[in-house]
């Protein structure tokens, strides 16, 4: 189910968004990102290599769900992506719910990490890197209210050799105020190479090392 | 109820772990810092003028709870932070369930970023700075995998002024392996006043501007 679509929980400003955007995307400049909870799970048996524990593996990995997406419906990350191919940005329209409190009657610090995490991620990935480690670099210019609906602007800054430099911004729906700032850097080869393989198994890995081998 | 006590998801590492600190803390030189869901979400009044719409208030805000603690046990942030005073830092035991799943079989860069949103948070609240706006800058160095037991290291670096400069990294329980490595700059007097006015009312803000009136 694409989680990613209008449900009951969403506010008037957050409908108004998805709707601006789904009319971007009719032209074909601009797509809607479909989010699923457990599209990357199937594969149990491929993650036993990284756990010591068997009965781990049975009894948890296997619940194993996406982050982001956990929550039920309107407490927790409401959100919606689309990505302009032309111009290398993806922006998230996103309503942060109840069960994300930090400060009292604001988003946690790690909420907003965690949107911005996954919209640069999904940038990198559409951009051809990868993605298991990087740096995460986050100015909070301002608290973002419970419940508010903000915008995530990402983009692909710079591409040097294997590195991908991307940056986002989080604005209220009128643009007028800017509650965050992140930079990321992703290196596409400082991985372990079993964790590559895995992940270029699973089609995530668009933008291999031809130097090293997946033998 | 503390949250940060053992309960039955948590491995034997974490138990371990768990047992280790409280055995430290006999002697006062560390101190178990207990956890709760909804500590902050009383005075909700408080609360409204941060936000237009009032049906919103009433309809999502009166549920609102700590983000890293709602997940059901075992599922998402399972940790307890033991604080060292004299040494002004902060330990955090961690065990990231199914549910914190980034890339498969590995925890979501976001979840690793709320703990040490959080861990760093503790140490900076209890170092007498607050915490509503700042800069965070995290270097992933190797993914963490689902349901592991991790530990993250925090202290306080450098008092500028009235900027409180904080790091940490996150380790496995040998130490052998480095995750993460963290930076956190606190500045307390960048939030906006009505913010101040507010953390200060419910005790959170210790280290007030004196330059500024609180009226």
């Amino acid at each position: 189910m694409d989680l990613s679509l209008p449900n009951p929980s969403w506010s008037k400003d957050m409908r108004l968004l998805f709707d601006q955007f789904m009319k971007k995307s009719e032209d074909g400049s601009w797509k809607h990102l479909p989010s699923y909870k457990n599209k990357f799970s199937r594969r149990i048996e491929d993650i036993k290599v990284f756990f010591p524990d068997a009965k781990l593996i049975k009894e948890k990995i296997s619940q194993a769900q996406l982050f982001p997406r956990n929550f039920e419906e309107g407490l927790g990350f409401e959100y919606a992506m689309f990505h302009n191919h032309a111009e290398d940005r993806t922006v998230c329209i996103f309503q942060g719910g109840p069960y994300l409190q930090g400060a009292p009657g604001f988003l946690h610090g790690g909420a907003i990490a965690t949107m911005i995490d996954s919209t640069l991620g999904m940038t990198a990935l559409i951009a051809g890197g990868i993605v298991m480690t990087a740096n995460l670099n986050i100015n909070f210019k301002r608290p973002i209210p419970l419940c508010s609906v903000v915008v995530i602007n990402s983009q692909v800054d710079k591409v040097e050799g294997r590195k991908l430099f991307l940056s986002c911004n989080i604005r209220s729906v009128d643009e007028q105020t800017l509650y965050s700032e992140a930079t990321r850097l992703y290196p596409t080869n400082v991985c372990g190479i079993a964790v590559q393989k895995w992940l270029c198994y699973h089609g995530l890995f668009v933008k291999l090392d031809p130097e090293k081998s997946l033998t």
